[in-house]
Protein backbone atom coordinates (compact mmCIF):
# COMPACT_ATOMS: atom_id res chain seq x y z
CA UNK A 1 0.00 0.00 0.00
CA UNK A 2 1.14 3.57 -0.83
CA UNK A 3 1.95 5.85 2.19
CA UNK A 4 -1.14 7.91 2.51
CA UNK A 5 -0.55 11.11 0.85
CA UNK A 6 -1.18 14.34 3.06
CA UNK A 7 -3.83 16.80 1.66
CA UNK A 8 -3.65 20.38 1.28
CA UNK A 9 -6.39 23.05 2.18
CA UNK A 10 -6.88 24.62 -0.98
CA UNK A 11 -8.94 28.08 -1.52
CA UNK A 12 -8.67 28.68 -5.20
CA UNK A 13 -7.06 27.20 -8.40
CA UNK A 14 -7.31 29.83 -10.92
CA UNK A 15 -5.21 30.89 -14.43
CA UNK A 16 -3.34 31.01 -16.55
CA UNK A 17 -3.14 34.79 -15.29
CA UNK A 18 -0.36 37.02 -15.08
CA UNK A 19 1.53 37.91 -11.51
CA UNK A 20 0.18 41.41 -10.18
CA UNK A 21 3.03 42.42 -7.75
CA UNK A 22 5.94 41.70 -6.83
CA UNK A 23 9.23 40.63 -7.79
CA UNK A 24 8.42 38.53 -10.69
CA UNK A 25 5.28 40.93 -11.55
CA UNK A 26 3.80 40.15 -15.23
CA UNK A 27 4.76 36.62 -15.53
CA UNK A 28 2.71 34.33 -16.72
CA UNK A 29 1.17 31.96 -13.91
CA UNK A 30 -1.58 29.89 -11.95
CA UNK A 31 -2.24 30.29 -8.72
CA UNK A 32 -3.16 28.10 -5.64
CA UNK A 33 -4.43 29.80 -3.36
CA UNK A 34 -4.15 27.87 0.30
CA UNK A 35 -6.60 28.27 3.46
CA UNK A 36 -5.67 29.51 6.95
CA UNK A 37 -3.44 32.17 8.42
CA UNK A 38 -1.29 32.88 11.33
CA UNK A 39 -2.31 36.67 10.96
CA UNK A 40 -5.79 38.75 10.68
CA UNK A 41 -4.18 41.76 9.02
CA UNK A 42 -6.46 44.54 9.30
CA UNK A 43 -6.96 45.28 5.32
CA UNK A 44 -6.18 41.66 4.29
CA UNK A 45 -7.26 41.36 0.90
CA UNK A 46 -8.09 37.86 0.78
CA UNK A 47 -9.42 37.41 4.24
CA UNK A 48 -11.85 34.76 3.36
CA UNK A 49 -8.87 32.26 3.00
CA UNK A 50 -8.47 32.70 7.39
CA UNK A 51 -11.84 34.58 8.85
CA UNK A 52 -14.46 31.79 8.36
CA UNK A 53 -16.34 33.24 5.13
CA UNK A 54 -14.89 31.14 2.63
CA UNK A 55 -14.56 28.29 4.61
CA UNK A 56 -17.31 26.43 2.65
CA UNK A 57 -15.35 26.37 -0.78
CA UNK A 58 -11.96 24.96 0.98
CA UNK A 59 -11.14 21.43 -0.26
CA UNK A 60 -8.52 19.25 0.92
CA UNK A 61 -6.70 18.16 -2.05
CA UNK A 62 -3.32 15.83 -2.49
CA UNK A 63 -0.52 17.55 -4.89
CA UNK A 64 -1.90 14.75 -7.65
CA UNK A 65 -5.57 16.21 -7.46
CA UNK A 66 -4.02 20.09 -7.52
CA UNK A 67 -1.61 19.46 -10.52
CA UNK A 68 -4.29 17.54 -12.25
CA UNK A 69 -6.81 20.39 -11.81
CA UNK A 70 -4.19 22.91 -12.96
CA UNK A 71 -3.53 20.79 -16.22
CA UNK A 72 -7.31 20.67 -16.50
CA UNK A 73 -7.83 24.70 -16.23
CA UNK A 74 -4.61 25.72 -17.46
CA UNK A 75 -4.29 22.56 -20.23
CA UNK A 76 -0.73 23.39 -21.07
CA UNK A 77 -0.41 27.09 -21.61
CA UNK A 78 1.96 27.27 -18.44
CA UNK A 79 5.15 26.73 -17.27
CA UNK A 80 4.55 28.94 -13.88
CA UNK A 81 2.53 28.25 -10.68
CA UNK A 82 2.35 30.93 -7.82
CA UNK A 83 1.52 29.61 -4.23
CA UNK A 84 0.01 32.41 -2.32
CA UNK A 85 -2.55 32.28 0.74
CA UNK A 86 -3.49 32.78 3.34
CA UNK A 87 -0.06 31.44 4.95
CA UNK A 88 1.29 29.02 2.85
CA UNK A 89 4.25 28.11 4.81
CA UNK A 90 2.05 26.83 7.63
CA UNK A 91 1.59 23.88 5.41
CA UNK A 92 4.69 20.87 5.79
CA UNK A 93 2.53 18.80 3.36
CA UNK A 94 3.12 21.51 0.58
CA UNK A 95 6.61 19.63 0.14
CA UNK A 96 4.80 17.38 -1.89
CA UNK A 97 3.14 19.36 -4.19
CA UNK A 98 6.77 21.79 -4.55
CA UNK A 99 8.51 18.50 -5.57
CA UNK A 100 5.87 17.24 -8.08
CA UNK A 101 5.78 20.73 -9.83
CA UNK A 102 9.74 20.64 -10.28
CA UNK A 103 9.34 17.58 -11.39
CA UNK A 104 7.17 18.63 -14.35
CA UNK A 105 9.82 21.43 -14.68
CA UNK A 106 7.57 23.91 -13.22
CA UNK A 107 8.77 26.97 -11.85
CA UNK A 108 7.47 28.04 -8.57
CA UNK A 109 6.58 31.51 -7.16
CA UNK A 110 5.40 31.43 -3.18
CA UNK A 111 4.73 34.42 -1.10
CA UNK A 112 4.19 34.07 3.02
CA UNK A 113 5.00 36.85 5.50
CA UNK A 114 8.03 35.19 7.28
CA UNK A 115 6.81 34.39 9.87
CA UNK A 116 7.61 30.59 9.74
CA UNK A 117 10.13 29.07 8.12
CA UNK A 118 9.61 25.50 6.00
CA UNK A 119 12.48 23.39 4.76
CA UNK A 120 10.93 23.54 1.29
CA UNK A 121 11.67 27.02 0.99
CA UNK A 122 14.59 25.73 -0.39
CA UNK A 123 13.09 24.24 -3.67
CA UNK A 124 10.80 27.79 -4.43
CA UNK A 125 12.41 29.63 -7.80
CA UNK A 126 10.85 33.04 -6.43
CA UNK A 127 10.14 33.31 -2.64
CA UNK A 128 8.71 36.45 -1.22
CA UNK A 129 8.93 37.44 2.12
CA UNK A 130 6.51 39.81 2.65
CA UNK A 131 6.74 41.15 6.52
CA UNK A 132 3.67 43.06 7.22
CA UNK A 133 4.01 46.91 8.26
CA UNK A 134 1.89 49.24 11.20
CA UNK A 135 -0.97 49.33 9.80
CA UNK A 136 -2.18 45.94 9.49
CA UNK A 137 -1.88 46.05 13.44
CA UNK A 138 0.43 42.74 12.87
CA UNK A 139 3.86 42.92 14.85
CA UNK A 140 7.07 41.19 13.48
CA UNK A 141 9.13 38.52 14.70
CA UNK A 142 12.29 40.01 13.92
CA UNK A 143 14.27 36.80 15.51
CA UNK A 144 12.49 34.74 12.94
CA UNK A 145 12.58 37.09 9.76
CA UNK A 146 16.30 37.09 10.59
CA UNK A 147 16.73 33.43 10.58
CA UNK A 148 14.50 33.03 7.26
CA UNK A 149 16.52 35.55 5.58
CA UNK A 150 19.52 34.54 6.50
CA UNK A 151 18.79 30.71 5.24
CA UNK A 152 17.72 32.00 2.11
CA UNK A 153 21.14 34.26 1.89
CA UNK A 154 23.17 31.69 2.87
CA UNK A 155 22.25 29.10 0.07
CA UNK A 156 21.83 31.88 -2.68
CA UNK A 157 17.84 31.72 -3.24
CA UNK A 158 16.36 34.23 -5.13
CA UNK A 159 13.86 36.05 -3.42
CA UNK A 160 12.75 39.33 -1.96
CA UNK A 161 11.28 41.29 0.48
CA UNK A 162 8.23 43.43 -0.15
CA UNK A 163 6.39 45.56 2.13
CA UNK A 164 2.27 46.67 1.46
CA UNK A 165 2.66 50.17 2.24
CA UNK A 166 -0.63 52.58 3.37
CA UNK A 167 0.33 55.80 5.17
CA UNK A 168 3.97 57.01 6.70
CA UNK A 169 4.31 54.99 9.43
CA UNK A 170 4.64 52.08 6.89
CA UNK A 171 6.83 53.93 4.99
CA UNK A 172 8.98 54.18 8.09
CA UNK A 173 8.82 50.71 8.76
CA UNK A 174 9.90 49.55 4.99
CA UNK A 175 13.05 52.28 5.33
CA UNK A 176 13.72 49.52 8.15
CA UNK A 177 13.43 46.38 6.76
CA UNK A 178 15.52 47.76 3.99
CA UNK A 179 18.12 49.21 5.94
CA UNK A 180 18.37 45.22 8.17
CA UNK A 181 18.43 43.39 5.09
CA UNK A 182 20.39 45.43 2.43
CA UNK A 183 21.29 42.66 0.13
CA UNK A 184 17.78 41.36 -0.54
CA UNK A 185 15.93 42.91 -3.11
CA UNK A 186 13.40 44.91 -2.12
CA UNK A 187 9.87 46.02 -3.03
CA UNK A 188 6.93 48.26 -1.73
CA UNK A 189 3.75 48.41 -3.12
CA UNK A 190 1.01 50.84 -2.59
CA UNK A 191 -2.13 49.27 -0.47
CA UNK A 192 -5.83 48.83 -1.89
CA UNK A 193 -7.94 49.81 1.38
CA UNK A 194 -10.77 49.79 -1.06
CA UNK A 195 -11.72 46.17 -0.75
CA UNK A 196 -15.34 46.42 -1.03
CA UNK A 197 -15.27 48.61 -4.05
CA UNK A 198 -17.22 46.47 -6.89
CA UNK A 199 -16.53 49.12 -9.77
CA UNK A 200 -13.05 48.76 -11.46
CA UNK A 201 -13.80 52.14 -13.33
CA UNK A 202 -14.41 53.87 -9.62
CA UNK A 203 -11.45 51.79 -8.45
CA UNK A 204 -8.73 52.46 -10.84
CA UNK A 205 -8.16 56.33 -10.00
CA UNK A 206 -8.09 55.76 -6.22
CA UNK A 207 -4.97 53.20 -7.12
CA UNK A 208 -3.84 55.23 -9.63
CA UNK A 209 -3.41 58.14 -6.95
CA UNK A 210 -2.43 55.81 -3.84
CA UNK A 211 0.53 54.34 -6.53
CA UNK A 212 1.71 58.32 -6.95
CA UNK A 213 1.99 59.38 -3.96
CA UNK A 214 3.62 56.52 -2.94
CA UNK A 215 6.15 56.74 -6.29
CA UNK A 216 6.75 60.47 -4.78
CA UNK A 217 7.38 58.87 -0.92
CA UNK A 218 10.07 56.97 -2.28
CA UNK A 219 11.81 59.42 -5.53
CA UNK A 220 12.09 61.87 -2.43
CA UNK A 221 13.67 59.20 0.32
CA UNK A 222 17.19 59.05 0.98
CA UNK A 223 16.90 55.56 2.93
CA UNK A 224 15.12 53.94 0.35
CA UNK A 225 17.49 54.03 -2.50
CA UNK A 226 17.58 50.44 -3.86
CA UNK A 227 13.37 49.97 -4.11
CA UNK A 228 11.07 48.88 -6.23
CA UNK A 229 7.74 51.01 -6.18
CA UNK A 230 5.01 48.48 -7.80
CA UNK A 231 1.20 48.79 -7.85
CA UNK A 232 -0.54 45.38 -7.99
CA UNK A 233 -1.71 45.05 -11.63
CA UNK A 234 -4.62 43.32 -11.23
CA UNK A 235 -6.63 45.32 -9.15
CA UNK A 236 -6.34 47.81 -12.12
CA UNK A 237 -7.54 45.61 -14.87
CA UNK A 238 -9.94 43.96 -12.82
CA UNK A 239 -10.54 45.20 -9.63
CA UNK A 240 -11.41 43.57 -6.98
CA UNK A 241 -13.00 40.37 -8.65
CA UNK A 242 -11.66 37.10 -7.57
CA UNK A 243 -10.03 34.00 -9.36
CA UNK A 244 -7.94 36.50 -11.94
CA UNK B 1 48.12 66.67 -20.49
CA UNK B 2 45.04 64.33 -19.69
CA UNK B 3 43.99 62.94 -22.77
CA UNK B 4 41.09 64.12 -23.88
CA UNK B 5 37.18 62.73 -22.59
CA UNK B 6 35.53 61.64 -25.32
CA UNK B 7 31.70 63.13 -25.34
CA UNK B 8 28.44 61.53 -25.21
CA UNK B 9 25.10 63.11 -26.87
CA UNK B 10 22.96 63.34 -24.51
CA UNK B 11 19.32 64.57 -24.57
CA UNK B 12 17.88 64.31 -21.57
CA UNK B 13 19.34 64.01 -17.73
CA UNK B 14 16.02 63.26 -15.32
CA UNK B 15 15.33 61.80 -12.34
CA UNK B 16 15.27 60.13 -9.89
CA UNK B 17 11.90 58.52 -10.91
CA UNK B 18 10.99 54.83 -11.04
CA UNK B 19 11.54 52.84 -13.95
CA UNK B 20 8.37 52.02 -15.81
CA UNK B 21 8.61 49.04 -17.94
CA UNK B 22 10.75 45.88 -18.38
CA UNK B 23 12.74 43.41 -16.11
CA UNK B 24 13.58 46.02 -13.56
CA UNK B 25 9.80 47.98 -13.58
CA UNK B 26 9.55 49.80 -10.37
CA UNK B 27 13.31 50.34 -10.14
CA UNK B 28 14.10 53.63 -8.53
CA UNK B 29 16.45 55.27 -11.14
CA UNK B 30 18.03 58.32 -12.61
CA UNK B 31 17.60 58.01 -16.70
CA UNK B 32 20.46 59.04 -19.16
CA UNK B 33 18.83 59.32 -22.56
CA UNK B 34 21.33 59.78 -25.30
CA UNK B 35 20.83 61.08 -28.99
CA UNK B 36 20.97 59.15 -32.21
CA UNK B 37 19.70 55.94 -33.63
CA UNK B 38 20.03 52.84 -36.23
CA UNK B 39 16.54 52.60 -36.34
CA UNK B 40 13.78 54.78 -37.23
CA UNK B 41 10.43 52.59 -36.18
CA UNK B 42 7.52 53.95 -36.76
CA UNK B 43 6.07 54.26 -33.33
CA UNK B 44 9.13 55.62 -31.37
CA UNK B 45 8.19 56.92 -28.45
CA UNK B 46 11.37 59.30 -28.32
CA UNK B 47 11.85 59.95 -31.76
CA UNK B 48 12.96 63.53 -30.95
CA UNK B 49 15.97 61.23 -30.28
CA UNK B 50 17.09 60.63 -34.03
CA UNK B 51 14.78 62.85 -35.99
CA UNK B 52 15.65 65.94 -36.25
CA UNK B 53 13.03 67.68 -33.98
CA UNK B 54 15.67 67.46 -30.39
CA UNK B 55 18.50 68.88 -31.92
CA UNK B 56 18.37 72.01 -30.45
CA UNK B 57 18.60 70.07 -26.36
CA UNK B 58 21.44 67.77 -27.80
CA UNK B 59 24.17 68.75 -25.28
CA UNK B 60 27.87 66.81 -25.89
CA UNK B 61 28.75 66.22 -22.23
CA UNK B 62 31.65 63.97 -20.87
CA UNK B 63 31.28 61.17 -18.29
CA UNK B 64 32.15 63.92 -15.28
CA UNK B 65 29.86 66.16 -16.59
CA UNK B 66 26.97 63.69 -16.63
CA UNK B 67 27.44 62.08 -13.51
CA UNK B 68 27.56 65.39 -11.83
CA UNK B 69 24.75 66.90 -12.92
CA UNK B 70 22.80 63.28 -11.80
CA UNK B 71 24.41 64.12 -8.55
CA UNK B 72 22.97 67.94 -8.52
CA UNK B 73 19.43 66.78 -9.73
CA UNK B 74 18.93 63.73 -7.77
CA UNK B 75 21.36 64.23 -4.69
CA UNK B 76 21.80 60.93 -2.50
CA UNK B 77 18.85 59.64 -3.40
CA UNK B 78 19.72 57.13 -5.92
CA UNK B 79 22.54 54.59 -6.64
CA UNK B 80 20.67 53.43 -9.72
CA UNK B 81 21.29 54.64 -13.16
CA UNK B 82 19.10 53.75 -16.57
CA UNK B 83 20.73 54.33 -19.96
CA UNK B 84 18.30 54.72 -23.01
CA UNK B 85 18.50 56.38 -26.49
CA UNK B 86 18.00 56.63 -28.71
CA UNK B 87 20.49 53.27 -29.15
CA UNK B 88 23.33 53.96 -26.50
CA UNK B 89 25.03 51.22 -28.60
CA UNK B 90 26.04 52.95 -31.38
CA UNK B 91 28.70 55.37 -28.63
CA UNK B 92 31.66 53.51 -27.82
CA UNK B 93 32.80 56.42 -25.33
CA UNK B 94 29.92 55.44 -22.87
CA UNK B 95 32.69 53.15 -21.66
CA UNK B 96 33.42 56.18 -19.70
CA UNK B 97 30.14 56.65 -17.98
CA UNK B 98 29.95 52.82 -17.10
CA UNK B 99 33.21 52.48 -15.58
CA UNK B 100 32.56 56.19 -13.55
CA UNK B 101 29.37 55.24 -12.15
CA UNK B 102 30.54 51.51 -11.56
CA UNK B 103 33.07 53.11 -9.48
CA UNK B 104 30.49 55.32 -7.32
CA UNK B 105 28.67 52.05 -6.50
CA UNK B 106 26.06 52.82 -8.65
CA UNK B 107 24.12 50.27 -10.38
CA UNK B 108 23.46 50.20 -14.38
CA UNK B 109 20.95 49.23 -16.43
CA UNK B 110 20.85 50.07 -20.27
CA UNK B 111 18.02 49.30 -23.18
CA UNK B 112 19.09 48.77 -26.74
CA UNK B 113 17.31 47.23 -29.85
CA UNK B 114 20.33 44.66 -30.12
CA UNK B 115 21.91 45.98 -33.74
CA UNK B 116 25.49 46.04 -32.19
CA UNK B 117 27.79 44.88 -30.08
CA UNK B 118 29.89 47.29 -27.61
CA UNK B 119 32.30 45.65 -24.99
CA UNK B 120 31.32 47.39 -21.72
CA UNK B 121 27.77 45.91 -22.25
CA UNK B 122 29.91 43.41 -19.82
CA UNK B 123 29.52 45.87 -17.32
CA UNK B 124 25.67 46.67 -17.62
CA UNK B 125 23.66 45.07 -14.88
CA UNK B 126 20.48 45.07 -15.87
CA UNK B 127 20.53 45.30 -19.79
CA UNK B 128 17.48 44.86 -22.28
CA UNK B 129 17.95 44.00 -25.50
CA UNK B 130 14.79 44.87 -27.36
CA UNK B 131 14.50 43.48 -30.75
CA UNK B 132 11.64 45.45 -32.94
CA UNK B 133 8.42 43.87 -34.29
CA UNK B 134 6.92 43.72 -38.14
CA UNK B 135 4.93 47.24 -36.94
CA UNK B 136 7.88 49.11 -36.11
CA UNK B 137 8.79 48.45 -40.07
CA UNK B 138 12.43 47.89 -38.62
CA UNK B 139 14.06 44.43 -39.82
CA UNK B 140 16.12 42.19 -37.41
CA UNK B 141 19.47 41.07 -37.93
CA UNK B 142 19.38 37.80 -36.46
CA UNK B 143 23.33 37.23 -36.88
CA UNK B 144 24.17 40.16 -34.85
CA UNK B 145 21.29 39.39 -32.36
CA UNK B 146 22.54 35.74 -32.06
CA UNK B 147 25.83 37.05 -31.36
CA UNK B 148 25.35 39.59 -28.46
CA UNK B 149 22.49 36.79 -27.00
CA UNK B 150 25.69 34.50 -27.22
CA UNK B 151 28.18 36.91 -25.90
CA UNK B 152 25.76 37.48 -22.39
CA UNK B 153 24.72 33.86 -22.06
CA UNK B 154 28.59 33.10 -22.10
CA UNK B 155 29.47 35.70 -19.20
CA UNK B 156 26.12 34.40 -17.36
CA UNK B 157 25.46 38.25 -17.49
CA UNK B 158 22.02 39.34 -16.20
CA UNK B 159 20.08 40.52 -19.23
CA UNK B 160 16.02 40.34 -21.16
CA UNK B 161 14.74 40.55 -24.31
CA UNK B 162 11.82 43.03 -24.59
CA UNK B 163 9.12 42.91 -27.35
CA UNK B 164 6.75 46.23 -27.64
CA UNK B 165 3.45 44.42 -29.12
CA UNK B 166 1.07 46.13 -31.27
CA UNK B 167 -0.84 43.50 -33.38
CA UNK B 168 -0.58 40.10 -34.20
CA UNK B 169 2.19 40.01 -36.26
CA UNK B 170 4.14 41.68 -33.50
CA UNK B 171 2.64 38.41 -31.37
CA UNK B 172 3.98 35.83 -33.60
CA UNK B 173 7.36 37.14 -33.97
CA UNK B 174 7.61 37.95 -29.81
CA UNK B 175 6.84 34.21 -30.14
CA UNK B 176 9.67 33.39 -32.78
CA UNK B 177 12.41 35.20 -30.30
CA UNK B 178 11.24 33.45 -27.34
CA UNK B 179 11.84 30.94 -28.56
CA UNK B 180 14.75 30.83 -30.71
CA UNK B 181 16.50 32.03 -26.98
CA UNK B 182 14.96 30.26 -24.82
CA UNK B 183 16.89 31.15 -21.76
CA UNK B 184 16.40 34.26 -21.64
CA UNK B 185 13.90 36.15 -19.40
CA UNK B 186 11.50 37.48 -21.73
CA UNK B 187 9.18 39.87 -21.70
CA UNK B 188 6.21 41.48 -24.22
CA UNK B 189 4.68 45.00 -23.74
CA UNK B 190 1.85 46.40 -24.69
CA UNK B 191 2.84 49.33 -27.34
CA UNK B 192 1.47 52.93 -26.97
CA UNK B 193 0.19 54.35 -30.56
CA UNK B 194 -1.42 57.69 -29.00
CA UNK B 195 1.73 59.83 -28.84
CA UNK B 196 -0.28 62.53 -29.43
CA UNK B 197 -2.68 62.39 -26.92
CA UNK B 198 -1.98 65.24 -24.23
CA UNK B 199 -4.73 64.25 -22.02
CA UNK B 200 -3.12 61.48 -18.96
CA UNK B 201 -7.00 60.99 -18.00
CA UNK B 202 -8.02 60.08 -22.32
CA UNK B 203 -4.72 58.32 -22.29
CA UNK B 204 -5.09 55.59 -19.50
CA UNK B 205 -8.25 53.72 -20.64
CA UNK B 206 -6.75 53.04 -23.87
CA UNK B 207 -3.52 51.88 -22.48
CA UNK B 208 -5.54 49.78 -19.81
CA UNK B 209 -7.51 48.10 -22.98
CA UNK B 210 -4.24 47.65 -24.62
CA UNK B 211 -2.49 45.95 -21.76
CA UNK B 212 -5.64 43.63 -20.93
CA UNK B 213 -5.76 42.98 -24.70
CA UNK B 214 -1.97 41.80 -24.39
CA UNK B 215 -2.77 39.80 -21.44
CA UNK B 216 -5.43 37.78 -22.85
CA UNK B 217 -3.28 36.97 -26.05
CA UNK B 218 -0.36 35.61 -23.68
CA UNK B 219 -2.61 33.86 -21.56
CA UNK B 220 -3.98 31.81 -24.22
CA UNK B 221 -0.98 31.13 -26.36
CA UNK B 222 0.95 27.69 -25.97
CA UNK B 223 4.28 29.38 -27.33
CA UNK B 224 4.59 31.95 -25.00
CA UNK B 225 4.82 30.19 -21.87
CA UNK B 226 7.66 31.77 -19.51
CA UNK B 227 6.37 35.08 -20.65
CA UNK B 228 6.20 38.16 -18.51
CA UNK B 229 3.39 41.10 -19.79
CA UNK B 230 3.92 44.32 -18.06
CA UNK B 231 2.72 47.64 -19.54
CA UNK B 232 4.50 50.79 -19.12
CA UNK B 233 3.90 52.44 -15.73
CA UNK B 234 4.96 56.13 -16.28
CA UNK B 235 2.48 56.24 -19.02
CA UNK B 236 -0.15 55.16 -16.47
CA UNK B 237 0.58 57.58 -14.37
CA UNK B 238 2.28 60.85 -16.29
CA UNK B 239 0.77 59.95 -19.84
CA UNK B 240 3.01 60.98 -22.70
CA UNK B 241 4.99 63.61 -20.90
CA UNK B 242 8.75 63.83 -21.36
CA UNK B 243 11.74 63.84 -18.50
CA UNK B 244 9.89 61.46 -15.89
Amino acid sequence: MESAARRIPVMELFGPTVQGEGMVIGRKTMFVRTAGCDYSCAWCDSAFTWDGTGKEEIRLMTARDIYAELRAIGGDTFDHVTVSGGNPALLPQLAELVDLLRGQGVTIALETQGSRWQDWFWQIDELTLSPKPPSSRMSTDWVILDSIVGNLLERKRRFSLKIVIFDDADLLYAAEVHERYPDVPFYVQSGNDRLRETDPGRLLPYLLDRYRWLVECVIAHERLKRAHVLPQLHTWLWGNKKGV
